[in-house]
């Protein structure tokens, strides 16, 4: 494995700026901020040191993977075994404590996660830390000063380095993979879980899976009425059956190798009516708008405007009922990710930070129509990932 | 909705027990156990007091889905909206201050999440509290005493109620629906992933899912030396494509509305070799007497010598790499949840507890065999709920 010397650099001015020592990571996403390695029970934990040194202490299990991925030193611990028999917190003790120890950080100021936040899934069951991680460091060094690290790894995590457009490219190409069985898999009569089952299912065997490690995530199909309701901040396939004249959003969160795609394309079963041709052409022209507003240097609030006056100028500016956009790749669905497309975002572009840009109008009982892509800033305005 | 009254007054005598005034949860499946609701975003705090009152702050979004299956009393909370854009601790301060006061503990001995657990996945993105339910609770109320409710609630959890073990049986009819086409699904040539995503259609699109809200999770396939790592942690499916003669394990975690299962069978691609049937043979003989160890007032480390004994005498000792089980239900893969059937669990079955049962061998380099069964204690035995 390369080093992502780009991102240590960055973490280092980051934690020097705020004088910290160290940063000791537990969350997933954060643990592939700092070493590159995705776990998968998120019971690994990531140390970032000032002088760049980068430790990563997992469980032996996920040691093979960890090593195909990450240049971090890798120290194991065992959850479990047969002559053993703890609970994770007293497992985690000791390799804990040899860390700190051969980090030199007893009475450091280590940066831990305090906030509230979301994190993408990494597996079907993930550990949770609670409050643990600062009780176990609390009572390991007690003369260490824990403070939050949450605004600087959010920061951190907004802009891409070179190395992490990549992943997020590989991501977005296994995305469109998915997408392109959509249109096909939409039938009337058939219900949203068989549609979107169908598309999941070219989804996780598609070829372009192969050049990763941990390809997953989840298509979701919403219909007519249920398609409306698509402005929550989660999606949800229900088992209504599909009928001609519906609208039918396909909304899908992927991950390859801990790196994250947030993607919908809107679908009319049968022919379009006017209604609907126009809808799609103000949400298209909104899209335009908004991507002409991308640049380094523009504010989130201006490129959410782009796109809501073309749609407020169409008569739809009450159908389109969230912000713009918000930061996407270390996780997919966080409406607080970094940078914020959003009426009230201060937060300034940057080349390398990659966000969805969502235009979509929403109307109770009758549909929703959302069109939904991962773009990158560039230097000079914008890429679009998932131009398909 | 109805009440589930058996689990309301066994977490009351649980908290009784220990003095706590309330509990107040975040994880999802902690929220699950004290309303009945499974939260999707896992921003949702529970609130249960030794008067029995039960509350739950929730998302706006997840209201009506909340409604359905919970009798808790129910308050909401907008985390953003187009005219706020906070994160999400400054968004739950208000609502969570108020409900303290409602509640009036201020001064109480409040019990929360303290240790690092391991948690199901509730959505492809849910909150992490990390230390802010604390941090906010001694903002809110600094007079009250925040306790570990630890293991309280992995106690509580270890044992269904009757309306507990409903949902278990729902969510393994569904799965069994999956597993009802793995055999069809393997064939030489396939990929891993092939076969996985085929049982996953199916499972995905079972009818006997209309029945819940919300029914998913993961099918995963691993094939011969491949099966040989299955004793890890976590399942994985791979690139691999499938050859006569090998072992194929076919492994889900599945959820319907927060209750879960864990399952797993070995398929042979082709005719099963001597050695293939003599692997079967003990394991399903290793199967049969750790069934017939379970009864209520038995020791974890009983059932799991019956199922050890067997395959030592059959010379496979060595190839049972894990314990024979571990609590089920509240979560899926956990090791640690209650009961641990293992060499060395001290933890006494009772009436209600649900735990898997999950003999197997596994050989570097050759493949593995594992039979999964999640199974109940009864009150004069066991009950399997999947007997397919």
């Amino acid at each position: 494995m390369v080093l992502d010397s780009v991102r240590r650099t960055r973490l280092i001015e980051g934690m020097g700026a705020v004088k910290l020592d160290a940063c000791v990571c537990c969350a997933a996403s954060d643990v592939l901020l700092l070493t590159g390695y995705w776990p998968i029970m998120a019971m690994s934990l990531a140390f970032l040191t000032m002088h760049g040194t980068c430790h990563v202490l997992l469980p032996q299990d996920e040691e093979e993977l960890a090593r195909k991925t990450s240049s971090a030193d890798i120290a194991t611990y065992q959850p479990e075994t047969l002559h053993k028999l703890t609970d994770l917190m007293p497992a985690l003790t000791q390799p804990l404590t040899r860390m700190i120890q051969k980090l030199g950080l007893e009475k450091a100021r280590i940066g831990i996660r305090k906030a509230l936040t979301e994190q993408p899934s990494s597996y079907v069951v993930s550990a949770n830390f609670h409050d643990s991680l600062s009780i176990l460091l609390n009572q390991i060094a007690p003369s260490a000063k824990l403070e939050s690290c949450d605004h600087l790894l959010e920061t951190q995590k907004a802009s891409k380095t070179p190395r992490e457009l990549v992943h997020l490219d590989r991501a977005a190409k296994i995305v469109a993979a998915g997408f392109a069985a959509a249109e096909g898999a939409i039938k009337p009569g058939l219900r949203e879980t068989d549609v979107a089952a169908r598309i999941q299912l070219v989804f996780d065997t598609a070829p372009e899976a192969e050049e990763v490690q941990r390809s997953y995530g989840s298509f979701y199909c919403m219909s007519g009425p249920n398609a409306a309701k698509a402005h929550a901040a989660y999606a949800r396939t229900r088992q209504r059956r599909l009928q001609e004249g519906d609208l039918v959003m396909i909304h899908a969160n992927t991950c390859a190798d801990g790196y994250w795609t947030d993607v919908t394309r809107t679908y009319t079963v049968g022919t379009p009516s006017e209604r609907q041709h126009s809808m799609r052409s103000a949400i298209m022209e909104a899209r335009k708008a908004s991507l002409a507003a991308i640049h380094p240097g523009a504010v989130g609030s201006a490129v959410d405007a782009a796109a809501r006056d073309v749609l407020e100028a169409h008569g739809l500016g009450e159908a389109f009922k969230h912000g713009a956009g918000h930061g996407v790749g270390f996780a997919a669905a966080n409406a607080t990710g970094r940078p914020r497309i959003h009426p009230l975002s201060p937060d300034v572009l940057e080349t390398g930070m990659t966000f969805n840009l969502e235009p979509a109008v929403y109307f109770e009982g009758y549909g929703g129509m959302r069109h939904c892509d991962l773009v990158a800033v560039t230097e000079d305005g914008v890429r679009v990932l998932t131009d398909f």
